[in-house]
């Protein structure tokens, strides 16, 4: 009995090993990135991330200044055929337009009820704003999240017929939990309206709604039935593009951010505030050169210009990561 | 020699149980407030702090939503004779008058190089806007921390004869450290400027520049010699007060304060939104009745004034802080 209970033993011994070092070649052969092709791209930003994580290294940054900024529109979903919340804009005009009888002769009004994009293109950046500002203006922070929540859980986008929260691409998620392993912390800054992204970028991304810095509209505190609330005002108080995206980011974070990441001209000057300091830096341009996955755009598109971009990346260092070759996927397939 | 080492064992063993009913004791009895004396306000935070954490409670929060907001001005460290930022102003306006002799006759400069006090209050709010942003624009952001540190560094307060940064209230700043241990993040929402904030928060608070709303000039980003900068504008872009602190939180936060504490009538708004909520909430409010270690201030102070909150505090439940009789110390001792 007793020396029967040997090879018994030695099994169990020999099974624990076993499992112990597949556990440790499992932990090593982790992907971290495993919607990203293995391209000078991909190996760009694990070296980065190796790089101001070594402890003792040359580029080591301790974790408290590891911050990471990432613009929303084109670099973490979609935007096209128009940004997202543009859709939803005019979503909520229609819906609001038996109420405004005024906006039946009134640009760019009239166009968004008609569906008539060329002359909302042709209204600019100025009349988008006005869509934005009069159908987001009057309700209060609350009652906006509640009408952005139902309208994520209704519209579907015309092309790929699935909600919009699920257009988000995998590999930029999959970077954005990497980085946060690896002691950064990540931030959205984008040129979309922030309390439309914080109804849904803590779900889709992991990023909290205190990680996040957009563009807004002034905000009233006032007492509805002797309650506080904050409302929206019809006004613009901050455009979170451009120039705009450093200042944001001073503001909200106090910080100069190592890594940055975009996909248009609009976050030049984001990606130049944060590689233009000494150590290691990293800038990503993500490119839309996917048709058939996604869409195919850059110099002169209405949404997304990524122009000046393309021709400094290569001089400023920033990696250019086109969607068609080194992603194995866009989205993540629906659930 | 075998039975003889027993002795010893036991002894070890003895000393090994010493030490560790030692340790417990003191793990139980130690006091994460020692500054504050053991009267009902320290109670009061200590039981909303035991209810809010308690798993499984009937007012849990989870640590991502336990959010509290703290006045920087008066409620962490003093603000007499003169908000210190103002202090700061004028120190800087006196240094660079001899570039700008039209401050010899236009007020409120010239009350500010006189020292003529009576003159610069009855400038009121816009008087010290004025002098806060012509002696703080045209820095850049970095050269503004430089400027702001160097000052902190050789600036001694007229009646402690200490550096400013030493003049916080070393009860709160247990508290802050006590929240952060029980989960709570912990935010400054000042009406103080956050770019002279950022410059001592996190040392004297713990609190990292992330974490900081306050009032801002507009800022620019332009490039000098061939670097990107951030350059404070003289123009103001958000006062952080009254019912702009509200406005401010959630801008920034996006999550409503489950505690909020201040001192003066430019808290009341930012109290009252933390603590109408349904749920758990606590709103504290520093009452200046200690002329003899501080300051005796409250109703018609030019700084600070204390008037509604005094009236509202009882029916609204929030906690009024004697400094005179509810905290052991108002300052830590001189390094």
């Amino acid at each position: 009995m007793f020396t029967g209970a040997l090879p018994w033993r030695r099994a169990f011994a020999a099974g624990a090993l076993f499992i112990i070092a597949t556990l440790t070649a499992r932990a090593q052969a982790v992907d971290p990135l495993p919607s990203w092709n293995d391209t000078a791209s991909k190996a760009r930003v694990m070296a980065f991330v190796q790089a101001v994580t070594e402890s003792g290294g040359k580029d080591f940054v301790a974790p408290t200044d590891r911050i990471a900024v990432f613009d929303n529109d084109g670099t973490l979903w979609s935007e096209q055929p128009m940004y997202f919340q543009l859709a939803f804009a005019l979503d909520r005009v229609k819906a609001m337009a038996p109420k405004h009888s005024e906006w039946k002769t009134k640009q760019p009004f009239k166009a968004a009820i008609e569906g008539d994009m060329k002359t909302l293109a042709a209204a600019g950046e100025h009349g988008l704003l006005e869509l934005v500002a009069a159908s987001h203006a009057g309700l209060s922070t609350d009652e906006f999240a509640a009408v952005v929540k139902d309208w994520l859980a209704t519209a579907r986008h015309p092309k790929f017929k699935r909600p919009y929260a699920e257009l988000t691409f995998a590999p930029m998620v999959e970077l954005l939990a990497y980085l946060r392993a690896n002691g950064f912390q990540t931030w959205i800054v984008s040129g979309g309206g922030i309390e439309f992204m914080r109804v849904f970028a803590e779900q889709a991304y992991g990023v909290p709604p205190q990680q996040m810095v957009g563009s807004s509209l002034e905000l009233k505190y006032e007492l509805r039935g002797g309650k506080p609330v904050l409302v929206q005002q019809p006004k613009v108080a901050f455009i979170d593009d451009k120039a705009g995206k450093p200042v944001g980011i001073h503001k909200a974070i106090g910080k100069r951010p190592i890594a940055a990441f975009g996909n248009s001209d609009g976050d030049f000057q984001m990606l130049e505030w944060a590689t233009s300091a000494p150590g290691a830096r990293l800038g990503l341009i993500v490119h839309h050169d996917d048709a058939e996955r996604e869409y195919a755009y850059d110099r002169k598109s209405p949404f997304g210009k990524l122009d000046r971009g393309l021709d400094e990346a290569g001089p400023r260092g920033w990696t250019v990561v086109s969607m068609k070759n080194h992603w194995k996927q866009v989205y993540a397939p629906a659930r």
